[in-house]
């Protein structure tokens, strides 16, 4: 087996048959002979009947598991979970836990679960909470966390540890974790976090200091590349349910009866798609990737006028990112709009296009079109118990590999395993819903929609074949 | 006792101690000698148990029952119910039902008791379903209605039937109701729609037709008044504490989060006051009925900053027609705003508000305000336990007046008994949130919000005392 | 007007034409010249605006409210609210509250509002929570109440303060409360804890004390008499309609599928009337205040036959204490299971009709019964909308009624008007389901069961006319 | 590549590096030269967008994906969906559906799904519904199932076609499916169901008939081995939650207070496990894998009053199936109880541990355990969004597989991706809870309960390492 660095913050790892391995930095990659200890998890009463407990080194898990006989083994990612040996004496441990971005359910069950993963199965003592997100390092005090104070948490929505966007300073950031002794840095965020929290790592390796960075990825939008799934999606997708079901109710109450929808979903329309899929009440779906044009042959007006001339009503779910092409042109075209103060409201599809709808078929006919933004009700709920399994393993996940002395990774499900996932992996692009795969056939399939494309339109696949998550059953 | 007319509508009839009884319409007052039949639930095995079931010729229940040991007996409405002889002979009966206006959970169970109860209680065999509205008395064809129809329809939002606003042409209507034989016509609708019942009944009164008009009044708002809560009111109360817990939750995770939530109610505040009393997490409650200011001392930004500066957060319910004064005004500065498409879009004063706040605090400080309008996903959920059986008797209600040969009246709760109300009682005004009375003063003691009132203000109580509602406990 | 007390604890007080108020004691009774206040609501800004915020001495609630034109007034009821003079100086408050029974939707709502009612309104500072019931007087150590302990709590089933059954010791507890220095006591708490705190009181007043008492009566079963319906209960009937859901799934899925549901309801049956009214997918209910048998022509098992042969299948809902007469008899029967210790199960009403059922059709057809008892996942939900207002709203009536002075007293909703009811008014009966009135009927029109009565059943109405509370509309 | 059939049942194909197929049969196994057709969804507009929708013959997915790098390639199964050519001709196609078993959320969502898939997609006209399960096809006449038949089925709990245990009769099935022309036979059922449809098509096979089986494998239980996690599960253990809350509010609320729920899993703890770790209140799960015992040192009395001790009260789960062997024991001892008809109610282990529970503290303290049975509440409730999914693609994965020539198959997730496995392989033993492995360790760290072990047993790993279900994260 031979490793081959292309590039200084990769470690590739290869074996026979295309077998990869895309490993995660670990404490002995720059610090020389750190010292070991047993995992304290050995003389766990609880663990003594568990014979299987421990990861072996060797486990990986595939990227791609749509295989032919003779397929190359192809890409694996290192396997989450606990190690014989950990790279910290919990008595030493300092941990902290930050929270950025916006809300999803499960923040609160994931910084639950990281603090009573690390009391419970390593006996750490010291967990701090950093508030209102990566500014909370340099322009608060932390609050200290225990088993005590997260007990109830999880069935709150939101975070208790307050979140922003933005306040990412690498050089404070890393000043107040070296000042404050903190050695075990958790950071809960999105896309934007996670390459804030690749380049901590870096800045950290840089000073060479014994720091652990982990990642777990919040994105409600599932826009995250490689994982299955990312939490709080599952409750996200039954929430919007509410919505659609009332959008539908008002639809069919009235004649000519719109139920417009707006979900989340601002370059990915996963939970518009898996919503309409789980609803079966949806006549039209729009996502960001799938382009669509509003008048003329195969447009979407003459798409609701057909419907309504069928049924009399329908109901239409919008990902906040579709259309955003038709919109930037449509704001270019209105001057005047664009001065008023007003202006930031029409930056909302979802208004947009109830006017556009509403103008459209104005003289035609008497809509009755009720618009309906879901979004800040479903953030903000508790996690559902399928998600709580799956916060609680991502924590656990976290803290067995921080434990273990992996670095500067993201812990995530791949294939329904936990693995540990280098950072570029994750923030290198995002995780988008392929029109030309099955899962969205299945959507037109259920919906009935055209496919909106005119002719000048070439789909090519924007995808390499079989990459595409657990997601894309 | 002696009866007297002050008008050709009203059926006045005093009585001892300054006791007052506002009696409906009945076809003996214009149709000679109607002939009567023995009530066949005389015969029904089920209630051959009940001795008391035939409602007494005289029980009445006063509006107002905060009595003193002297006070005059007052106002009085006639008690709701079955009596021992009914003026069809059910083989005869065409009735018909209507729904008007907007949706509010509970439409689908009144309907399915009306059906029930003409079906089960009175052996009635011709139910018509009018679709969509008024205009469906003369544009639709009519849907027949029976016991299987209408099985499940309870479970579900909306109204199976179709609604529209406006429609009505009392001509037409009227001609149809002839053409079609319909000898019962129930109209379930609001204030506006009840409006419409009294002239159709005035009509059919000149026509000198048999034929009974009832209404079952509907307003999600609970802006009728004499009645102590309209069916719906206690699921869309219920409904919107899933909108104020969000708020609270998005307020509480970010640093000065503002949740604000609009609420229904365009001229009454009923379901915004019930509806922060219900949650304790609201700061602040606007309402039509209390004017409200925005800038300078004691205005609703100084309460704000004061608010934000104690808290760091803070939940904001509004009615939607709450300081429509303000809006007014705003808009006829904005002259360039009026021009726009995006015009109508700034009559939404959870809109208007939002924008107002961020331009207000935009240079001070920076604000998390999130904006959510539940109002379609709470008027689409199907009615709660509380109202199913509100519904259930109201249906019940109107049924025994119809076959007890009462017309042009309303089905209503009156402090907890099912009354008949003249037409004229429960239009002639709305039912509007007292400020000067207790319930708000609750309020006031449980958000702690300032009046919100400038020095030359005079507050006159906008009620004459103890007429309120039984929900002005 | 003249008093006759016909019971040194009773206050009687009579009017013209018949009316009479049936009022509570108060300090003043046997306290000679108490010292008084303004009280202090007159110095909040937030009731400066309201006029008609304190209550009119002589303002009283009927009743009985349906009437005839010269029917005699009959018994009233002394209007609940705060008074212009107060008898406690808030600085020296010191309450108590303490929660007695079972549990029920509610009681941490009834619990916060009145520490936030004591707090903000009256600016007491006192508050202490006295633990699992009447035996935390003297048993435990108090806990300390304020408004930061109360924030959530309303969001939680259950009591904070713990509950038990029993332990009331008058003298132990009179006795702590005077070693405490409280001098304001709450109790929350059904028929049996209401009784206890009549003792308390009586014992207070001997011994000259100035503490108030007041009650709040607790009763899942809306089995308290006078008073419109208990707090709680509106949630448990809406909770109750997942059971009988699965019940009618249940039911409908599989041949002769019969679906069982045990209701709350140990002497009276209105969470079962109510909770069938309100589902409308059941066939049969059984309450404790309509007897039945099984067996021969009119029974339960010829009425399940029928139906089976009819429908396929069936819904039954049966109140905990229905058909205790059947069950005593087969346990008489059965010697032999009564020496077994599997002998307390047979107690289940719900799980002996099971038997018996599937006893008697086990030779003629298959059945699927299914059994659901819901009670505890029912008396453990959190109070919804409509109960947290009315919890609200007792609250701050027994807070008011205290600071005034009253003492001994119940709160409660009389036909939508909250009062303060002599405590001997709602111990001496208990409120049950009058099955000769009309809401009975609605039922059994509903259901269209038999009325289950042999031959020489004779039903005399088991209630003077008019008496029944708001619930029977 | 080559085919060696151990079996004449088996089709295993082998490939390179120990690749290994367990393929699925395939109507050109014993029809020589069956005619195919163009697939129609080629000529479906909405999927022409989508180049990669048929699935590639050679599309296999493995068992094992934790893997080392020179791991040899293991067991694969068929990738499911639609192939290029199909076997049927539409025109011809007469399928039937058939629902046997106890309820599972999801059932009426699957039916839907395969109603929708075989019409959209397929344009297959004529479909049958077995009503009451396997004896449906011979003791009752079928129901047409099309669009508008099934249209809302999915938000109804239950079976809209009825469902019963046993009723196999091979011969009578085969011959109703010959008389009545079928071609399509669907089997939603469980754990003995797939054995029965395994049965109907060795005697299809063995007659020569062109007659299609497809099983979707239903088990609320989640004990199908092979594949990820069966429809309905997700859903029970959210709707779990509920009794769980309820069980920590009844125990939190009384001294001493236990809630003891009992949940499904006859010989499985799958969802006692998941319902667990989603809600985090529980203080001790018994299972059917993990046996205990009651008294003595290390025993579950020990626990409970070491527990009650420390914090006052405790939550139990218990699924169905857990200590049998004590409750069979006790049975035996008990020989009056045997005798007694109460017998059959003991054998629900959640009412025998209450009793022993109770009996074993009498004399110690005074308990408060409260003993909750959800079972049919759970069992019945609509399936959940992500079931809906779920059910959606489980459906379309049969329809597809059975066009396309596959059958005696099953249709299943594997690591995420749907697959045709053969019959054998789910039935031949059952899924269940690996207690040496992580995520019974996961949910001890959780609970913090001892492993109840005496120390005469000898745990050996139950399961050959890696090949459990992705659910074993």
């Amino acid at each position: 087996m031979a490793t081959s660095a292309s590039n200084s913050d990769r470690k590739i790892v290869t074996g026979p048959a295309g077998y990869v391995l895309e490993d995660v930095p670990h404490f002995s990659d720059y610090i020389p002979n750190p010292p070991t200890y047993p995992n304290p998890l050995q003389d766990n009463a609880a663990y003594s009947v568990v014979k299987q407990y421990f990861v072996d080194e060797d486990d990986t898990v595939p990227q791609k598991i749509v295989v032919h006989p003779d397929s190359p083994r192809g890409t694996h990612f290192r396997r989450a979970g606990p190690r014989q040996r950990v790279y910290f004496d919990s008595d030493d441990v300092v941990a902290c836990i930050v929270t950025c971005g916006g809300l999803c359910p499960g923040l609160n069950t994931v910084i639950r679960e990281i603090v009573c993963g690390l009391s419970y199965m390593y006996g750490v003592k010291k967990i701090l909470g950093i508030e209102g997100g990566y500014r909370g390092f340099y322009a608060r005090n932390t609050i200290d966390l225990d088993l005590k104070t997260v007990n109830d948490i999880h069935k709150r929505g939101g975070t208790i540890l307050g979140t922003s966007r933005g306040g990412h300073d690498t050089t404070k950031i890393v000043d107040s974790i070296q000042d404050r002794g903190i050695n075990q840095v958790y950071i809960i965020g999105g896309d934007g976090s996670q390459k804030g929290a690749a380049v901590i790592f870096e800045e950290i390796r840089r000073r060479g200091l014994k720091v652990a960075v982990a990642g777990i990825p919040k994105t409600i939008d599932n826009d995250i590349p490689i994982i299955d799934r990312s939490f709080g999606f599952d409750t996200a997708v039954e929430e919007a349910q509410r919505a659609i079901n009332a959008a539908h109710v008002e639809a069919t109450s009235f004649e000519n009866g719109i139920g417009l929808v707006k979900l989340m979903g601002r370059y990915s329309g996963f939970i518009a798609m898996y919503a309409t899929l789980a609803s079966r009440d949806v006549d039209c779906c729009l996502i960001p990737e799938s382009p669509f044009f509003l008048e003329g042959k195969g447009g979407l007006f003459e798409f609701i006028g057909k419907r309504l001339k069928e049924n009399g009503h329908m109901v239409i779910v919008i990902a906040e990112g579709a259309g955003q092409d038709l919109l930037a042109e449509s704001n270019e075209q209105s001057t005047t709009l664009k001065d008023a103060s007003g202006n930031k409201l029409l930056q909302d599809v979802g208004l947009w296009i109830s006017q556009r709808i509403k103008d459209h078929f104005a003289k035609k006919m008497t809509l009755n079109l009720k618009y309906i933004d879901p979004t800040y009700m479903i953030r903000a709920v508790p996690s559902n118990a399928s998600d709580n399994v799956c916060c609680t393993l991502l924590a656990q996940s976290a803290v067995h590999g921080v434990m273990a002395g992996y670095n500067g990774f993201t812990v995530g499900l791949v294939n329904g395993r936990h693995t540990y996932i280098p950072f570029y992996r994750i923030t290198e692009k995002q995780n988008k819903v392929v029109i030309t795969d099955r899962m969205w056939a299945r959507l037109l399939s259920s919906t009935n929609q055209p496919s909106f494309m005119k002719h000048d339109d070439h789909h090519e696949p924007n995808h390499s074949g079989g990459e595409a998550g657990a997601m894309n059953w």
